[in-house]
C-alpha cells in the first residue's frame, strides 16, 4: 500500500501541504448508505483547528470541506469520498528564510536528505496541517461506527507536561479547551500555559482515547492485530513518541497475578489489558494513550545547520502552539476511529458468517 | 495486505501454531545474491529459544531451520524463500483440559468470539511460537542490513519488574541469560527470578533496541513512518502493551528546549528523537523501547469462564516463562530489522536517484 | 489496496463522478525532482476529450489540470500529487428519467445489486469521465519513463469494426482523428463512422499500445507479472472485453517450434512474446492488444426493466461515442505508463543493486 | 502486496522452484469452520498432473499435499492455511546443461538480466511446478464457494491448435484426457496430438471456464474490477498469452445492439458481456478465454546464445507437453475460483449489510 495512505478496507489517502493550494483526502471503502453531510465536518475540525483558544496557535483557517464525490443525495454511495479543503490562510513570507535551515526537532534535516528537496513553507507535508484530514476521514469513521455498532469513541489531556488530572469526570471534557477531564484545575492550566508562552518555550503532553461498545471478535491476528494497527496508526502523527494499550508500560512492574483481567459470571474484573488480548478485542473498554512531544518551535534562539554545513541561528517567529497535545486530541480519537472502522470490515470479511454458540457474554465490565 | 504477512516490499508470511505438525514462514522480497546457509538461523533462534537457562520454560525444541526454496547455491535467488521447523516437542496433553476455558489474560476469549473454532493445544496460533519464524525471518534482514548499509541491531533488557541496569554496557549483553547490560547485576536478577518461579507468578519487562548505521532518509511519510511502522511491528508481538522512540513517554514532561536535539558541525548534541524527525531517519542511532506484560499463564488458580459460562478454575501446569520478556529480546530485534529493510527497500524505489548535494553531513553523535 | 488505486509503489488513486463537482486523482510514490506543470497534461488530456472530432461524443469540458499538491517550485517533492479537474459540463437533466433504469449493457443493474444505491446521472462513478485521471496520472508516468529511462510509448486504432489497417505508419497516427495507421485510410473511416452515427447504432473496435525502450528485467514474478498486470490494468478500463499480449490468441494455433522467438547475436528474430518472458520484459517491443465492445447507449430503443421490476423502453438521447474504442487509445497508453513506472520502482527495490555480468546483449529487434 | 501473492482478503502466497527441495503455499484469509482434509486436494492436483496421459509430460510426482496449519479437527481455524507438497521426482541432470544457456521462448534471458542469478533446474520459479499450488489453494476456494453459494466453476479445453469443439457438452469434459466438451473429436484429438509428439513440435490452445451461481453485485470498482482480476490472474499462470471476457475479442466487430444483453421479465436474452457489467457481476455465468502459448520446449534443435553471447544449439531432451493448454484447465480453473472468493470476501467488508430493495430479479439465462 501506498505511504500516503492509512487502512486496507476502509482506506484513507490524504494529500496537500501547509502552505500549498489546499490539503484534501479521499475515503475508499465506506459502506454505502451513510448519511454524510458537509457539515458533519464542522464540529470535529473545530476542535482540531488551531485558533480554537489563546493556548493554541493563532492561524485561522476556515477550514470548510467541500465534499468532492462519494455522496449522493446526501448520502455515500460505496464509492470513493473525496474531501478537500482549500489553505485560505498561507503566510508563505513567515517561512521564506528557514529554507535552507534545518531546525532541530523538525523534518527539515531528514526530508532533505531523502528527497534533496523539500516545500519550506510553513513544514511542507510534514505540517500538522496534514492531520486536518485524518479528522476529516475519522468523523466519516465515528459516525459509521455510532450508527452501526453503537461505539463511542472519547480522548482527553491525561497530562500536562508534570501535571495530571486530579479527578477523572469525562462529562465536563468538551467544556474547556484543554480537553480535560477536571474542570476544577483548568485555572492551573491556563496559568501554566500563559507563563509558558510567556517564557517562549513548550511542553509535552499525554492524550488518552477511549472507545466503548466495540465489540469482541475484532482484530487480525497476527500482522493487523487491533493493537498494532492503534500503534502503528496512532504513531504515525506529528510529534507522537510513545505509545500504550491498557496499563502500556506500567506492565512492566506489574505481577502476572495482578496484571491479567480476571473473568466471572458478572465480567471482566479489571482492564489492564485495555480492551485486547491476542490482538483482538474482549469487548471492554478499548484505551491507549500517547505521548506527544513538545514542539520544536520555539521563540528561543538556537544554533542549528543550513544546508551548506554553516552555522546558523534558528529563531521561530511565526504561530505555533506552545502544546501540540492539547489540540491532538482530536487527531488521536480520529485515528483510533479509521482503525477501528477497518477493523470492522476486515473482521466482517472473514468472520461475517461466525455465529458463536449461543453463552453468556458477560458484561464487559469495567471499562 | 494479508493479516498473516508484515512488510510491504520485504513482505514476511508466517503460519503454523502451537503443536501444529509445523511453523514456517516465506520470506518475499529478498534481494538476490546475498549468502544465505541454514546455520545462518542457528544463533538468533537459540537466544530465542525456550529452554535456554532455568530462567525460561522448559520446552526443547530442535528448531532447526529447513530452507524450501528461494536459495540456489547458498544465495539468495530473489524468488520467495521459504523456512520450515517441524514441532517435534509438542505435548498435546498438557492442554487438553483447556479447551473449553477462557484462561485470563489470554486470547482463549476473544479468539473464541472472532472465530467460533480455536485450536487449544498450546494457544494454537497465539502462542509466541509463531516469533521462532520472526527471528528466521530477521536473520534475514540482519543479514543484508549489515552487509549492505553496515547497520547492526543490538537489543537488551533495560527493566525487569522493578531493577533497571545500574551501568550500561552493551558488551556483556550477550553474555548473560538476561540480556542485561550490567554485568555485576545479574546475580541479583538470578535470585529475583529464582524467587518469583517459586512464588508461581510472574513479572513485566522492558526491552531496548538500538539500531546503529540506519543512513538518513529511511522511513515513508505519512502513513510508512519509521516510527509508525516500527510501533505497528513492535506491538504485534505476544504480549508488548507499549512501544516508545527515544525518550517516548519522557517527551511528556519535557521543555521544547530540552527535547529538540540541537544540530552543529560535530553533529546532533542529543538524541532525544530517537533517530527519526518526521518519520524518515536522521542517522542517528534508532532507539526504542518497548513494555513487555507479565505472563498470565501461573501456577497460581484463577477463576474464570467456560464456553458454557460456567465458572472454572485455572491453573496452567504446563512449562511456562515467568518473564517473557526476557527472551523477546531478539523478537524485537528481528522486527526492528524487518521494519528497516523493507523501508530501505522502499526507499530505494522511490528515491534511488536522489544525490543530495554535497554538505558536509555533521557526525551522527551521540547514538 | 483499496479498490480505487491502482499500482504498488507508483499508486494512483481516482475519485469523482461523471456530473459530481469534480473529478480527480492521487497520484503517490513520484519520485522527487521531476518536472511537472499544469500544462504538461494538456495534450493527453485533448487526445482523450470528448468533443475531439465529429466521430466523438458533444461532450465539452475544459479538462483543465489544477496541481493540489506534490509539486514545489515546478518539481515534484516525493509527496502525493493530487489532480483535481471540475465537471463544468454537467447536464443532470439529461439523464433523470433513467434513474430507476436499467440501461442494457450497462452497470446501472450492477451497482444497484452492489451497494442499493446509486448515483444515476451520467453513469455517475461507472461513466468513462474516471478514465480522465488516469490519463492524467499517465502523464507523469510517461514523462519520467522517457526522462529516466527514454521509453516511448505509443497506441494506436488496429481495427474498427471489420476494418483493419491496410498499411502500418506510426508517424501518421497522430495527424488523424482515429489514431489509424494508415492515413489513405482516413476517408474511408469517416464515411464508415457518419453512416454508424446516422444508423443511432455503434461498433467495437481494438487498440494497440506499443512501449519501446523497455530495459530487460522488469516485471515481478509470480503474482506481479509484467503481462499480468498489462491485462489487469488494460481489462478495468470501461467496455474492454479482451487483452493480448504478444500474438496474443494467435498463440492458440501457432506450433512452438514458430512461436518461440529467436535468439542470435543480431538480438530477437522476431517479436511473437510481445517484449515478456516469464512475466518479465526481455528488452524488446512490449506490445498489447485490448478489445473493446460498442457503446451500449444507442439511440436505438430496447426493452429493459426498472427497479421495480417493470418493463420500460430505454432510449438513448445523451451524447455517446458511436465507437468509444476510438478515444481509448490515450487511456490505454496511460495505462501501459502506470504498470511501467510502477514495476520499474518495484524491480529498483529489490534488485537495484544487480549487475548482470558484462555479456553482450543483443540489439532488441525487432520491435 | 508482495509478488508472490494473490489476492487482497483470500491472499495465497506460493513458493517453491521445480527443483528444489518442495513447493508449498499459504492460503491466508479462509473463514473458519470450512472443511477441509488432505483428501481434497487429490482429485484436482490429479487433473493438472503431469503423466495424467500419454498426451501430458511424464514427470511423476505423488504430489500429496501435507496441511501444516490453519486446520485443527478437520475444520478451518481462520489461520493461515499452509500447504506442502516435496519434490520428489526431481532429476536434476536433465537440466545441468542448460544453466548457462539461454532456452528461446523461456524466462532464462529475463530472470538472468533481472536477478544476476537464477536457478536453472527446470525452469527454477519460472517452471508451471509452481501452478500446482494454485490449484492447491483453489481447491479451497472452490469448496467454500460451492457450500456458501452454491457456486460451481468448470473449465474447458475450447481449442487445441486449429480444432474447435463441434459440439459443446460439458457433461463429457471430466471423461476424457483432454477437457474436451465433444466425445466424439476424442479420437481425432489423439491422433493430432500422437502426430506431434511425434514430430517434436507442440501447439497452442484455448482454456474456457465457466462459473455458474455467481450471485450479483461481486466486483470492486474501479481498479479491483471483477473482470480486471480475473485477466490478471489468468495471465499470471504460464505461458498465457490473452484474456477474453464473455465474448472478448468478438465485441471489436459486434454492433452495439448486436452486443447489449437485453433485460426482460424472463432475464437476460443473452450474454456476450460474460456475466460482468461495470466490473461487477450481474448473476449471469461469468465466461472466460484463456489463450496459451505452445511450449518452446522442443525436440526440434534451435540456436540461441549463452550469457557469454556465444551462439550455441538448444536441444530439449526432458519431459514436456506438446500442449501446455490441455492440462491448463484446472489451473485456470483455480484462478478464477481464487478471484471470486477474493471478490466475496472484499464484497460482503463493504456491502454485508445491503438489502437491494425487493425487486423481481430475473432469473439469470441464459448462461
Amino acid at each position: 500500500m501506498a505511504s500516503n495512505t492509512y487502512g486496507k478496507l476502509f482506506a484513507v489517502t490524504t494529500f496537500g501541504e501547509s502552505h500549498g493550494p489546499a490539503i484534501g483526502c479521499v475515503v475508499d471503502g465506506c459502506p454505502p448508505g451513510l448519511e454524510i453531510d458537509a457539515a458533519d465536518f464542522r464540529h470535529d475540525l473545530e476542535r482540531r483547528a488551531t485558533g480554537k483558544s489563546r493556548h493554541t496557535s493563532a492561524r485561522h483557517e476556515s477550514d470548510e470541506v467541500e465534499i468532492l464525490s462519494g455522496v449522493y443525495e446526501g448520502r455515500s454511495t460505496g464509492t470513493p469520498i473525496a474531501l478537500l479543503i482549500r489553505n485560505t490562510d498561507a503566510r508563505s513570507r513567515d517561512y521564506a528564510k528557514i529554507a535552507e535551515q534545518f531546525r532541530p526537532g523538525h523534518a527539515d534535516y531528514t526530508y532533505w536528505h531523502k528527497y534533496g528537496i523539500r516545500d519550506p513553507r510553513g513544514g511542507g507535508r510534514s505540517s500538522a496541517r496534514e492531520t486536518t484530514m485524518r479528522v476529516a476521514a475519522g468523523v466519516i469513521a465515528r459516525k459509521w461506527l455510532a450508527q452501526r455498532h453503537g461505539i463511542r469513541i472519547q480522548g482527553f489531556l491525561s497530562q500536562l507536561g508534570d501535571i495530571r488530572p486530579a479527578s477523572m469526570d469525562l462529562s465536563v471534557v468538551e467544556d474547556n479547551p484543554f480537553f480535560w477531564p477536571d474542570a476544577a484545575q483548568v485555572p492551573q492550566l491556563e496559568a501554566y500555559m500563559d507563563a509558558l508562552r510567556k517564557s517562549g518555550d513548550s511542553v509535552g503532553a499525554r492524550v488518552d482515547v477511549w472507545a466503548d461498545g466495540v465489540p469482541p471478535g475484532w482484530g487480525e491476528p497476527i500482522y493487523g492485530k487491533l493493537d498494532g494497527e492503534l500503534a502503528g496508526a496512532l504513531m504515525s502523527i506529528n510529534a507522537v513518541k510513545g505509545v500504550e494499550i491498557g496499563v502500556g508500560f506500567g506492565a512492566v512492574t506489574q505481577k502476572g497475578s495482578e496484571h491479567r483481567d480476571q473473568l466471572g459470571p458478572d465480567g471482566f474484573a479489571s482492564n489492564h489489558a485495555g480492551g485486547i488480548l491476542g490482538g483482538i478485542s474482549s469487548g471492554q473498554r478499548v484505551t491507549c494513550s500517547v505521548a506527544f512531544k513538545p514542539t520544536s518551535s520555539l521563540r528561543l534562539p538556537v544554533d542549528s545547520l543550513d544546508i551548506y554545513g554553516n552555522t546558523v541561528e534558528v529563531v521561530t517567529t511565526g504561530r505555533h502552539d506552545p502544546c501540540v497535545g492539547i489540540r491532538a486530541t482530536p487527531i488521536c480519537e480520529a485515528m483510533v476511529a479509521a482503525v477501528l472502522m477497518d477493523q470492522a470490515l476486515r473482521h466482517r470479511a472473514q468472520c461475517g458468517d461466525v455465529e458463536v454458540p449461543a453463552i453468556p457474554t458477560p458484561t464487559a465490565i469495567p471499562g
